[in-house]
């Protein structure tokens, strides 16, 4: 433990050993108890941890409805960071979990309580708290921001069953998404950053249109009716979750095309919490006020409908955020360059970096809209967040030395 | 005339002498030919021009109806080129000119044909051609913008009559305001900058019904009745002027107040006509694309109802133009300087000079409006442009030498 002195943690490229290597392991690994398994420790690695503070992930959390372009939006965060997320490797092939070099994404559906055969004796969705074990997802997600090996389950969705659990290390940035990441209190204070993908009744709609009735061949009817079933639990545990998030991407009908449903063209709000450590929010042209800009003209020329963007303040559940709106989709890369160089705040590293980022996931879903662009843009947020965290505690202990 | 030589006319501050001074100025004087005169000379004036060209004014025409605010521009123009216009020293008191370092005003009304008597009886208004020498006003003004004196009439507003005439010497800018600067073809062409100011029938029966009924005492039925007397002619001869001016300031009703009639709060445009010489319009934030901005936010409040600007592309009576637009008054200087400091192409000479003209003239109508922002703005515009042509008339002959 030699190695793990105070000036190592000064450095984002010789972080402490994890706690996952050799034979550290066995001790600081919390174990997933609700499997049959019985075994929880957490002493040791504490200790280890407060000498280590760079290896302590900075937390993330995502949530959104199945189906929700959240994958999408995982695939943008980590190449942001210059990786691509893979599945463990050697693991069980239906594990839900993405690792990239700096990232590791879990889905929070690893830690229901009831299967799929339990659910239904029970008769309840998986949206139900009830179906979910949140302690177990509390002590994990504290044991990896400790900087602490977990074993985590794995409910495998292709049998709705819970397989043998998989071991999880701590990354520098660890992200849980799916129905609860902010739904129970005690995670919901360990989140560095949330983030919560709104999808309006009406598009959530049309997407499920598009793909159940027009690719599986299901009835408008049956359609219509699984999404009725789905709402009252939706509503009374995953909706209220976006009042707490720090982000929020609201994705809703186009104004440009009156009376639209196709679900194609979107507009697409970035609702951006004031007063968040470590987060600026973007903003267009002029901070703090009221703007709308349509920015094909003279200078760029759009097809139908066009593209307009909307920015300023607004209340959001009480709390005073700026919102950054987009309506319409881009055409050609040119409109994506011009759009960005009149954006502020972005914390781009270099000019034209949404822009390269967008290009280089120019078939991900959303690539020519604010889907994509918002979730581009949350990524590059996370990084400089997480490169502020880094910076301030490897300030820290310097502080500390001069005193 | 050796004097005036090529490098002289290099200078701004260094002039070739006035047709008006010493013996030169009974040779070049045009006169006033309408009034029981006959004499007209043009010929030696001309070939005197030719080496002189700092001499020859730039020719500013400014169209409106009576009563629309035209003085109050010409105060702001005079002022930004640093002095204050005064009606001519020791002349007729009832002279409609207005004489600053810089720049002559005259009033179109002095070529009234008819006067007042004269227009009862043959049943025309002012506004009627038929009531104006336009041959006059274009010899006239063609005699000063070729840099020679002349005897200009005066109606005299008081009497109903034309008075005896008064001399106008070539100032660096000559402006003729009235009701037809752009009506007649041959005057128009001299021109060169035109602005037109167009008071919407809602404001412009809110203002009279402010002052004549509040004021004066009249009934509302007698002030409709005016109004509806003059409208006929005002469209027929005055209105369709302002399809060719370059700047158009449009005012209208505010749309911040639901239903407002009062004319108190004011939604002015400011219409720039695309692709005029020595001319590039204002724009906010973005050039050519379609904004709309509410300043009040977080780093400026307003009281009700708020202010509200737009700038965007747009075609004005077949021409390409771009138009600003404010919504609302302003309440406070910072709120001034604020906005001054998100618009381009001012063609300000230091940050905060639109600020610093319009608190000038804090007591002028329309100070805390775009009424006189814009009227500012013109006249920074119309400077640009005077300083523009003045340049390139020096860069001329340097060009010639070369060869």
């Amino acid at each position: 433990m030699a190695i793990c002195s105070a000036h190592t943690t000064t450095s984002l490229h010789s972080p402490c050993p994890t706690v996952s290597n050799t034979g550290f392991r066995q001790k600081q690994v919390i174990f997933f108890t609700s499997n049959r398994r019985s075994g929880r420790r957490h002493g040791g690695a504490r200790t280890f941890q407060v000498s280590c503070s760079v290896e302590k992930p900075v937390v993330i959390g995502l949530a959104a409805d199945s189906g929700c372009g959240k994958s999408t939006f995982m695939r943008r965060l980590t190449s942001v960071f210059g990786g691509a997320a893979e599945p463990p490797k050697g693991g069980n092939p239906d594990s839900n979990t993405l690792i990239s070099d700096t990232t590791t994404v879990i889905c929070l559906d690893d830690y229901h309580s009831l299967d799929r055969t339990g659910r239904k004796e029970k008769g309840v969705t998986a949206l139900d708290p009830r179906a979910n074990n949140f302690d177990l997802m509390y002590e994990q997600v504290k044991a990896i921001k400790e900087g602490q090996t977990i074993e985590k389950p794995i409910y495998n969705h292709v049998t709705g069953l819970l397989d043998p659990p998989e071991v999880i290390t701590p990354p520098k940035i660890f992200v849980i998404e799916g129905l609860h990441p902010m739904f129970d209190e005690r995670v919901r204070d360990l989140l560095d950053f949330s983030i919560y993908l709104d999808i309006s009744d009406e598009v959530k709609f049309a997407w499920k249109i598009q793909r159940d009735m027009a690719e599986r061949g299901h009835s408008l009817e049956s359609i219509q009716a699984s999404i009725e079933a789905r709402k009252p639990d939706f509503d009374a545990f995953i909706d209220p979750q976006k009042q707490y998030a720090d982000a929020v991407i609201e994705v809703l009908p186009t104004q440009l095309i009156p009376d639209d449903n196709e679900g194609k063209v979107l507009r697409v709000k970035l609702i951006m919490k004031e007063g968040v450590k470590h987060f600026n929010p973007v903003y267009l042209f002029d901070e703090g006020s009221s703007i709308s800009w349509v920015p094909c003209g003279r200078k760029l020329t759009c097809s139908y409908p066009g593209i307009k963007f909307a920015y300023g303040p607004d209340t959001y559940f009480g709390h005073e955020v700026s919102v950054l709106e987009m309506d319409g989709q881009f055409d050609r890369l040119d409109e994506l360059i011009y759009v960005e160089s009149h954006l502020s705040n972005l914390s781009t590293k270099f000019y034209g970096e949404v822009t390269q980022q967008m290009l280089k996931h120019a078939d991900f879903p959303g690539s020519n809209n604010g889907t994509g662009l918002f979730q581009t843009i949350v990524g590059l947020k996370i990084r400089d967040l997480y490169e502020q965290i880094v910076a301030e505690r490897a300030g820290a202990p310097a502080e500390t030395a001069k005193v």
